[in-house]
Formats: structure tokens, C-alpha cells, sequence
């Protein structure tokens, strides 16, 4: 199977999850046990923090989501500690989507296109891009690997000021998100696998459930991921308007709610937790998110 | 003087200059003198020609620009030779504009603002945003350092399908662009320096320059990078619409046409040129570049 709409649908399926836990390494939210002693590497740091959280999770996630910017912090030390996390996730079979929102000139995406899908150790399976600048800064990721890697173009994003372009009004009536959307659909054809899915998937918050529902009914062979759940204010009943019919259709995506679920679960103590119990805290908070998302599907 | 705007003008006053470079690397456009052998390390390898582009444009440049691409192609190696560009490009007492086109919600926003304008070895000073996401994903970079770096809001790109989501034509009769301009205007207010430019500064192609001049004319006190010199088609007349009437607000970038110089000037032997010809080829046509920008201010 070499389709990335196919492969995340059989990863969702084989696992019954739609959860996707997203990897933002921040070193002060570590317990001690992990953050180490004050001269302990800070691309040694994430990697031992990242490897916790994929043991912790993998089973009950259809792909894990590194957010670029926590990484880029650290410069080339915090991208070494991506491309161990990357591969260690890939060892352990799951899929990788690197949230890196990128969007350039049609050269430029290129040389994107191979930093995240194909040639760079950082590649994995699917990257976020931003639709700016139009479609000659999408195509070069779109035919980079002949839909064996996938992208999700941002669509409608979660964040409080995402309406200031993204709602405008347009003189056909429209809104600009609507116009990504018909883009959407022009930059799938040719690319739909046999799960019935596209490897041009789309970003989609699901703050704005109304919105949220008409481009589920508007593109329904468009794989949504959908940021947010847990931690950005979404309800979880919200979440259910992603969905096709069939309940298939998007991902859903948390990241602090999970990864540091054992500041919320141990207030008290979570700088003195040792490495097992964080995992086990984290274990069991992926699996009631899983069994809460498929609840509302 | 720690305003960014103020320090851009002062550095292109100084050196009568407008002439930004940027810094592409790409290994198989070297000359076999900077490429060495095949067990070169990458990061050596970009940064030998990094430093060799830097020592013949410095003193015609008023900031070098490299792209981000192009260091994320290798993976933390590139990003490390990018650390190496930029400590070099500082000791040398140039500005860096980071071209990232960074953009994402606010805490990750706040992330990428830490990585390119304070915390990382690869922050320079001044970084490219995108808007998409509206003002929360904006405000973090534009409050990170009390305008003592930049952002350069991307408004109008010079790339064919820019116009796919950047013209549209809203229901009050103005352009998506505008919307944007006046965002940039809204994030402007308080960071205005005795240049009389913000450090909240704007993406404007030439290759569309109907829209840059009217641009120009709404937006008297943000400085425009200007993109696209030299290869991506632009005509050097149509560049004069991008400045004030005093001849100052903008800054033009040009890369392939100066640091693979060689390949034109060159054609039959610029794979066996030396180190020392290839400088002083780039450096002729860096100040040939000035000259013409110059001419038409």
C-alpha cells in the first residue's frame, strides 16, 4: 500500500482510533527525571521525552504529529532530537505528520516538498502547508511522491483570529475558506486511494463547528486533520461534525491534554514523578481520549 | 539603536545600497572547489559557500536573506550550517532576514518567534510571516522584542498563483491583499522608529506592479521586501513603483542571479572555477546589482 489517504485509514482501522498525538517538546514542562541534570543535553532531553510519550500512546494513536516551532527553538540540536523522534516513531510502524504549516514560491515548495517527504531525515509521511500563495506553492508537494506521502493544506484553523481572512466575505458570495476548499478538490484529482480518500487532506478546527460541517459536507473524500481537541476550547460534541456518515473521515488531533496530561493528573507532584508513572499517566489518558473520540463518531 | 526599521536604513544609507542577497544553497550548483570530495560533510559544504557568497557581497548588501528551504533539505545539518551563516554573517556586522514564512497559532507562533528572533543560534534579525491564520498568529513575533527585530509580513507575492487567494475580490469591493495591508497597519501602531519605518515590514513582488505601487502609496511607513530580482522575471524599471517618492521604504532581494552568477557569466568551465574566481565574480555582479537598484530609486 503505498497511498497515504489508505495508509492512515488502515492505521485507523487496524488500531479503532481516530487520535493523533501531537509531539511540542517543551523542556520546562518535564518532570526531573526526564529533564535530567542541568548538563544534559537539550536534543538528549527531547528524545528521551518523546520516546516515553511514543511508547506511551502508540498503540491507541492512527499517527503522531511533531509541531515544527518546538523543535526550531533549539536550532540544528532541536532538529537532530525531530529526526530521532522520527525515526524511532517509524521503527515503532507508526505514521509521522509534521506540522510545519510551510507555503513558498513553486521553487521553494520544492525544496520543502524534499525536506519533508522525501530526501531530508526529517521526512515523514505528511506535512501541514499554508495556502497563501496559491497553487504553484502546493503542487510541488503534491507531486513529490506520487500520493504515497500526504499534506493537509490549512483550511479553517482553530485559532481565535483565523476568521480575519479566512471568513472574509468574497463578491460571489463566498468566503475565502470556501475558495481553498474548491482548491482543495481542483489539487485531489487523480489523487483519491482505494479507502475512498484523498493524499490532499485538509487542516479543519473544530471551534467553528458550523463551518466545520458544511466543508465536511462540501469535500467528502478530503481526510481532515482536525487541531485542537483537549486543549484549544473545543468540545468534544463538536468534534462529532468532522465525520462522514460512516464515521470515517478525520483525524483528530491533541497534543498538551495528552503529552502533559500528569501536570493536570499530579499538580502536586509531576516534577518529581519518575519516568514510568508519567508513562503510565499518559498511557491511560491516550486511551480515554481514543475511547472518547470513537464514542462521538 | 535597537529598532530594527531604523537599523535596515541605517545600514542601506551607509552603504548606499538596497540590495538584499539571498542565501540558496544548493550543492549541485557549486563549483567543484567549494563541493571537494564526495566524503565532504554537507554542512561544511554549505557553509564554504555561504562564507564565500558573504566576503564578496557584504559591503553592497544592505542584509542577506537566506531560505529556510534550502537548510531543511538536509536536516539538522543544514540547520546547523545555517548557524554557522548566520554567526558568520553577524561578525561581519550584516543584517539577516530570516525568509521562514512562519505562521501558525499563537503559542506556536510565540515557538517560532523564540526560534528566529531571540532564543536559537539561527535567529537573525527580522523573519517572513504569514498571515493566514490573522493577528494571533502575527502578534507574538511582533511583540517578541520590542521592535528591535522585524517581521516582513508576507502581503502580495510575486509568484504566478499568488493571486489565487491574494486578489480575490471581497463583497466591500476590496482585494484580499488589502486586507492584509491593513492588518499590517493595525500591527504597525506603536513601532514606528526615527527612520519613520515600522519593524512590522511587508512581502511585495514586483511582478505584479499595479498592485505594489498602490501598496506603496497605502502604506507610507512599512518597509517592502521585494523579492525576485534578477530571475523570477521581474523587469528592473518596474521595480521603482516599490519606493517612496524620497526613494527610500524598500529593499530588493536578488539570489540566483548573483550567487550562481558564475553559471552565466561561465557557462562552459563554472564547475572548475576556483574560489577566488567565483568571489570575484559574485562581487562584480553585487555591485552591478546596486548600481542598477540605484539608478532607478
Amino acid at each position: 500500500m503505498s497511498h497515504f489517504g489508505d495508509k492512515l485509514i488502515s492505521a485507523s482501522e487496524q488500531k479503532q482510533t481516530v487520535l493523533v498525538v501531537g509531539l511540542d517538546p517543551q523542556i520546562e514542562l518535564m518532570p526531573r527525571s526526564v529533564r535530567g541534570s542541568s548538563n544534559k543535553e537539550v536534543a538528549t532531553t527531547i528524545i528521551d521525552f518523546n520516546k516515553i510519550i511514543i511508547d506511551a500512546v502508540a498503540p491507541y494513536v492512527a499517527a503522531i504529529k511533531p509541531q515544527l516551532a518546538y523543535y526550531e527553538v533549539f536550532g540544528s540540536a532541536g532538529i537532530f532530537a525531530l529526526e530521532e523522534t522520527i525515526k524511532y516513531a517509524k521503527a515503532k510502524g507508526l505514521l509521522i505528520i509534521n506540522d510545519a504549516k510551510r507555503g513558498d514560491i513553486g521553487p521553494t515548495a520544492e525544496a520543502y516538498a524534499r525536506a519533508f517527504l522525501s530526501d531530508s531525515p526529517m521526512s515523514g509521511d505528511a506535512v501541514t502547508v499554508n495556502p497563501f500563495l496559491g497553487s504553484d506553492g502546493i503542487i510541488p508537494f503534491v507531486q513529490k511522491t506520487d500520493q504515497a506521502k500526504g499534506i493537509f493544506l490549512l483550511l479553517k484553523t482553530s485559532n481565535p483570529s483565523s476568521g480575519e481572512l479566512q471568513d472574509l466575505r468574497l463578491d460571489s458570495g463566498d468566503f475565502v475558506y470556501q475558495e481553498v476548499a474548491t482548491l482543495i478538490k481542483q489539487l485531489s484529482q487523480g489523487t483519491i486511494g482505494t479507502s475512498g480518500f484523498s493524499s490532499v487532506g485538509a487542516v479543519v478546527g473544530a471551534t467553528y463547528p458550523e463551518i466545520a460541517k458544511q466543508l465536511r459536507e462540501d469535500l467528502p473524500e478530503t481526510l481532515f486533520l482536525v487541531p485542537g481537541y483537549g486543549a484549544q476550547g473545543g468540545n468534544v460534541q463538536d468534534l462529532s461534525c468532522v465525520f462522514n456518515a460512516d464515521g470515517n473521515g478525520a483525524v483528530i488531533s491533541s497534543t498538551r491534554a495528552i503529552i502533559y496530561s500528569y501536570m493536570a493528573e499530579r499538580p502536586e507532584d509531576w516534577e518529581s514523578l519518575s519516568k514510568e508513572t508519567m508513562k503510565e499517566i499518559i498511557e491511560a489518558k491516550a486511551i480515554r481520549a481514543r475511547d472518547e473520540l470513537n464514542g462521538i463518531r
